[in-house]
């Protein structure tokens, strides 16, 4: 499930395919056993949560050692910053429809479409409740959104290039904005992430856009 | 820590001072009890969070017996449920400045305040932390929210009124977008939440309000 192919979405932290277990790629033998941990953890995430899982669990579920877990990793805290930063190694770009509007209408409803799906979110939303318990994951997560956002940059720089954002528009700014709306019904209000909800994140934070909220003052 | 008083934001859920343990009010002894209660299950979550938190504890910490915590709550997640109802029940408004521009911003900054004093985030935030953790949590957040909300229409209809904002806007939508980037830096991403962001998060919101992506159609 952890490791199956799906869309990028700034809001996923996922593996990319090329990492499936079992692939050769550059790093080898070390690169798979990464990816393995990765995916036990992953699952021991989704699993138990945070609370429930072991350096035991990831053990016997990668078939990596334990002491060769402690001897790298240090401990669960380590694990899961290891698997929230090896997420972030994908290739994802934002969308690219030609339009600013157009472009953020997809990235609200990449993440819309990503946590819709109850095994594409189980992963992300593990990270996430992990990061209320654990420092380090917190600290990855942090790390893991600076870095999503700010691949943002050439949408932000198209759009300016056409006129359709001011000079100076923060991409991190409205790659937060798009994804605010829908982390709050994610994640806090408890309430359904749909086509209109997506539609709407992306018509607010196009009006700011537009509006100049997220532009720097020249 | 959890009984102190504090301004309401729509972010904290949180005791009225009136319900301060001893307080005689309507409801009497079980009211009072309910209170006990409730302040132990808040200690509790941030004190050890959902995982850790037992009806033990709560028995131990409240002075209420625990086949009594059993027969009325019915276990830990009756028991967080209900002391988030029990927070839902005070008395609340949003500001009233005299403008939409200086309405949001104050709404923004009070989210900000709570949150940044680490004494008055802890309830809330184990709120939100158990609610990944219980579906009842989670239940009960949502109606949480969905009340905190609907209390800023009388913000929306000053607005309409003064000409600041297009008829048909949602209260409940223009709360979320005010709340959303502030819940996101706290909360997904680990940001810092200063006067800068919830000043943008405001911004935001009016310049979306105005663009009426939050007004139905006619």
């Amino acid at each position: 499930m952890t490791s199956r192919a799906r869309s990028g979405a700034p809001s996923a932290p996922e593996p990319p395919s090329s990492q499936a277990p079992g692939t050769v790629r550059p790093g080898g033998r070390t690169a798979r056993t990464r990816a393995a941990v990765r995916d036990a953890v992953l699952t021991g995430l989704v699993e138990h949560g945070y609370p429930g899982l072991t350096v035991e669990y990831v053990a016997e579920h990668s078939g990596v050692h334990k002491t060769t877990l402690y001897r790298r990793w240090g401990g669960v805290e380590g694990l899961v910053a290891d698997a929230l930063d090896l997420a972030g190694e994908d290739s994802w770009t934002p969308p690219d429809t030609g339009s600013l509007q157009g472009d953020l209408r997809a990235l609200a409803q990449e993440i819309a479409d990503t946590f819709g799906d109850p095994a594409g979110a189980a992963a992300p939303a593990a990270f996430i409740a992990a990061a209320f318990q654990s420092d380090r994951a917190a600290e990855a997560l942090r790390g893991f959104y600076a870095e999503r956002f700010a691949r943002c940059a050439p949408l932000v720089a198209r759009a300016v290039e056409r006129g359709e954002a001011p000079a100076g528009t923060d991409p991190g700014a409205l790659a937060r904005a798009v994804s605010a709306p829908l982390f709050l019904r994610l994640f806090i209000t408890r309430e359904p992430v749909d086509a209109a909800a997506a539609g709407q994140a992306a018509e607010a934070a196009l009006a700011a856009t537009r509006a100049g909220v997220y532009a720097s003052p020249a």
